[in-house]
């Protein structure tokens, strides 16, 4: 049951359109693989759904809360020692690249966490836009994934349902931003958190260790 | 002027209402003090001002995220080793205590910070409210500072002027959570980034050291 249990992937969050999504999607694997663990990426809506279903409005439309956010990006990144740029676009939504995530992740699932790190590096690196189908259309061919039958994919009410039934998902088991990681049932909000996630995965307890 | 500003204290904002400031509180002065450096501990009401100004209701409204919150405590006090409970009570503010803890903090300095400890350790170790002037008075009094004193003080109108320039002092600063440090201009919110604290107060730069 134990061994059961340790085997079950860490489930990491993650929405395109968030920079600390972007963040955690660069250290999300080499913490969990250095404990033995699989990542099963899983995109959620967090702007234009699941804070609303909060009674939010989007974190950068706060005062003070919107300078501050704006300012951290760049150091994160340094910290982290990864690229990163904040893109000025307006109105950028994830909802096509999500849809084309999860069919990837079905039909091609080799590509899928590539597909992923496109995307994130098109939209928080290159600062190019991410809402059109032909962003994900792109990614999908510069990865020699079969970009026709994405496009023609995401025309199919199936695609608009999988990721639907995604974000019930996430809201099912209480993801209320991202990045969002959910080990063992214990969860972690934020990119902050990695530290912790990874004591849970070393110790599996919450007393310090000694 | 690089060790003038070195010298600057470092700021903690806190509200004795959360408990993310109560465990920043009893992190702050051993990360501080690694580096030479001092804490100047300021308090600010969040919950019934600053959220209020920002449109926001106390987090714990929030579904979803106030499950989590609630959740949350109990492991990071085991992860820190740090006693806590949730009190369960409705209604706590800092009004009060926070008032008494500027007037200690001018009249007494030495007391202050002990307070401080004091009304925290109250409320998320023993349960205890901190809503009215007597919390207030009676954790004052335990340190040896004039109760009677405090509670004269806290009728007269300089004691509500002296909080309110402090909430004003932290939504000019852009303090829109607790805790909050500022130390040289770079601002922290949460508990979860006193690392990165820490590797401002060492390295004065973001890029990774080597």
């Amino acid at each position: 049951m134990a061994d059961e249990r340790r085997a079950a992937p860490v489930e990491f969050w993650f929405d395109f359109v968030s920079p600390y999504a972007y963040f955690g999607s660069t250290q999300i694997e080499r913490v969990v693989a250095r404990h033995g663990r699989a990542v099963d990426w899983r995109p959620v809506l967090i702007g234009i759904t699941v804070l609303k279903v909060m009674g939010m409005r989007p974190l950068l439309e706060y005062p003070m809360k919107g300078d501050y956010l704006r300012r951290d990006g760049a150091r994160v990144a340094e910290l982290l020692g990864v690229p990163f740029r904040h893109h000025g676009l307006e109105r950028v939504n994830s909802v096509a690249a999500s849809r084309a995530f999860l069919w990837l992740k079905r039909e091609d699932p080799e590509r899928a966490v590539p597909f992923a790190r496109r995307m994130f590096d098109r939209l928080w690196v290159r600062g190019a836009d991410i809402t059109p189908v032909q962003a994900s259309a792109e990614e999908a061919a510069a990865l020699g994934a079969d970009a026709a039958a994405l496009r023609a994919a995401l025309e199919q009410p199936e695609a608009k349902q999988a990721l639907k039934d995604e974000v019930d998902a996430a809201l099912a088991r209480g993801v209320f931003g991202v990045p969002f990681f959910i080990a063992d049932g214990e969860a972690f909000w934020g990119s902050d958190r990695l530290p912790m996630l990874e004591h849970w995965l070393q110790h599996r307890r919450w007393d310090p260790v000694r």
